[in-house]
């Protein structure tokens, strides 16, 4: 059961989803009974964060499916293969998206290989399983949180950046989660939390979130995270990630890989909590994770007011990849996994597989 | 001569500044009449970056000295030195600030000691002292650029952070007065510009600079370096400074220790360029430099909208100090400076002194 915030629900045959571009300032849902309405959210960063973003997929692609009325097999097969690469193509990075579409397919290709043809059979199992996919995220989450809890300590100062958080989720979060486990079990936490420039999901919606639950934190700019280290200030740091590769490189919100440099240098644990869903065993390593640039106007224009001159060059990375020497462990669903990441990932893939 | 741009000068008994809050929506000056304005120009930030902040502080306490009509030298001595009292209360961390300030404070008792009391003659005597402590600075950024230039081949990629150009200084910069002078000498840079948050003078100011100019450039979040220098594309890094320790610890916008960390980690030159005003022989280490923390406002509202909840607690710095041993070298209008940073501190000081 799940009490806290929820990102993202199925009702009444439409998706319900937190609208995350108006936090902090305005709580309200936006309501998709189209399933285009759904990409858009995911491309305007509505609804933003891999776990969150494979949900939306999901249950966009249940939604898109729900909205035909085929006349053959064939005709579904082809519709529906349409709607899912429209979601294929609405944002590269997170790993999430494509795990989540890629059971969406399974669960359609097993509902279509039934004896007799009846859509509304095949658009229940669709809905079914987005629905599924949303609550065993939660679940996951909370288990990363308890496996992740046993690496926190009382006193622990934590650093987090970007929102990895119940909003980066179908709900509890992932290094959130793992903070908001800790916190369930009486430690005493202080979260530095790093405002995560352009889009700021760090001063927007991780602030929010720990606000909502009276965990102790401090805002800070992204370039103060080096000068709390050097003062002693971060015993930990946290984060989630969009796509982890085979080797254990981990790519995730852009300056993640700043934080995992300066950890290094001064000595401080660098975790990286995710689930499975966004491990891709297929690439070997960072380099083959594709990063994702978007609209420079993200950094020169906030809230409508203009921050740089008109006609200045801009290059606005969505993501970075930290390599798996910076990571002390990825937090995971299966556990707490340490170098050779590798050897690890392919025996915990081998295991659920 | 100096027909770039002016960022403070002295006309008709007024302190005329750009008004550098007001930037690059509008490029507007701010005449100030009464030294309280001056102190205000500095506590706001219309007027910033170390070596301006000394001149400002010098014109100021010029203008408070005009103001005066003292019937005693006792009398004159008393209102001067509460007026550099206030400007040495308005920020903590630039040295550049006290050193114009002792200047102001050394002119005035050499004026005082003349045979006659004539306030007149001793307010021409501050009115010159302050406009020469602004010539100088643009000399000997001109200086610091051609020792600097030496440093840069064509094609290089430099990486900058909040703005140590022509707007920190009275005129040409330090850091961009190095890159000015670099490109002046026909070499292609390019620069990327760190949109330096909270405050946004990379953003505002440095690419305002630089577009004016047609030098190629850049904008990044803070959060974007390390990306960058992973990728290889950052081949070296110059900053300004706000005050330099005797054993060459940098005192520098908030930020300025993660990159250096970060260019460490990459193998890139770090450079930091400074007039010899910005060093402080008096203080042994980074550590005994006051480090200003600025209202959290700064941080979560941009512009008047807010960017994170109400009754977000937040840690606004607004420098950091990066330990000598990250620093490839100090330029200066006296030469470039390397390691043992002390020793050759104090040949140059004795030298000059």
């Amino acid at each position: 059961m799940h009490t806290g915030i929820r990102t993202i629900y199925w009702e009444n045959n439409t998706v319900v989803m937190i609208d995350q571009k108006a936090l902090p300032g305005e709580e309200k849902l936006l309501s998709c009974r189209h399933y285009t309405e759904v990409i858009t959210a995911i491309k305007d960063l509505t609804i933003r964060g891999a776990p969150a973003i494979g949900v939306a997929a999901a249950m966009g692609i249940a939604l898109g499916a729900l909205s035909l009325s085929p006349a053959s097999p064939e005709a579904f097969k082809k519709s529906f293969s349409e709607i899912c690469e429209q979601f294929a193509g609405s944002r590269p990075t997170a790993r999430n998206l494509f795990w989540a579409i890629e059971r969406m397919q399974r669960c359609f290709q097993s509902a279509l290989s039934a004896k007799r043809f009846v859509p509304g059979e095949i658009q229940q199992a669709l809905i079914g399983e987005a629905t599924r996919i949303c609550e065993e995220d939660i679940a996951v989450n909370r288990k990363i949180g308890f496996n992740g809890s046993s690496l926190i300590r009382d006193g622990d100062t934590i650093l987090t950046h970007c929102n990895a958080g119940a909003l980066a989720t179908a709900g509890y979060g992932t290094a959130l989660g793992v903070i908001r486990a800790a916190v369930a079990e009486g430690n005493n936490i202080h979260v530095f939390v790093d405002e995560t420039r352009p889009v700021l999901q760090g001063a927007r919606l991780t602030a929010w979130e720990l606000l909502k639950e009276n965990i102790p934190h401090t805002l800070i700019t992204d370039n103060m995270a080096g000068f709390l280290m050097k003062q002693g200030r971060i015993s930990k740091v946290i984060v989630g990630a969009d796509r982890i590769a085979a080797n254990g490189d981990a790519a995730n919100k852009i300056g993640t890989y700043s934080l995992a440099v300066l950890a290094g240098e001064h000595g401080i644990p660098f975790y990286v909590a995710a689930p499975l869903s966004t491990i891709d065993m297929t690439i070997r390593s960072g380099d083959e994770i594709p990063i994702e640039e978007r609209n420079g106007a993200e950094i020169t224009v906030i809230r409508g007011a203009r921050m740089a001159p008109e006609g200045v060059a801009v290059y606005n990375p969505a993501f970075d990849v930290t390599p798996h020497r910076y990571i002390t462990a990825i937090i995971t669903e299966a556990g707490i996994i340490t170098s050779p990441f590798q050897e690890r990932l392919e025996e915990i893939f081998r295991a659920t597989s």
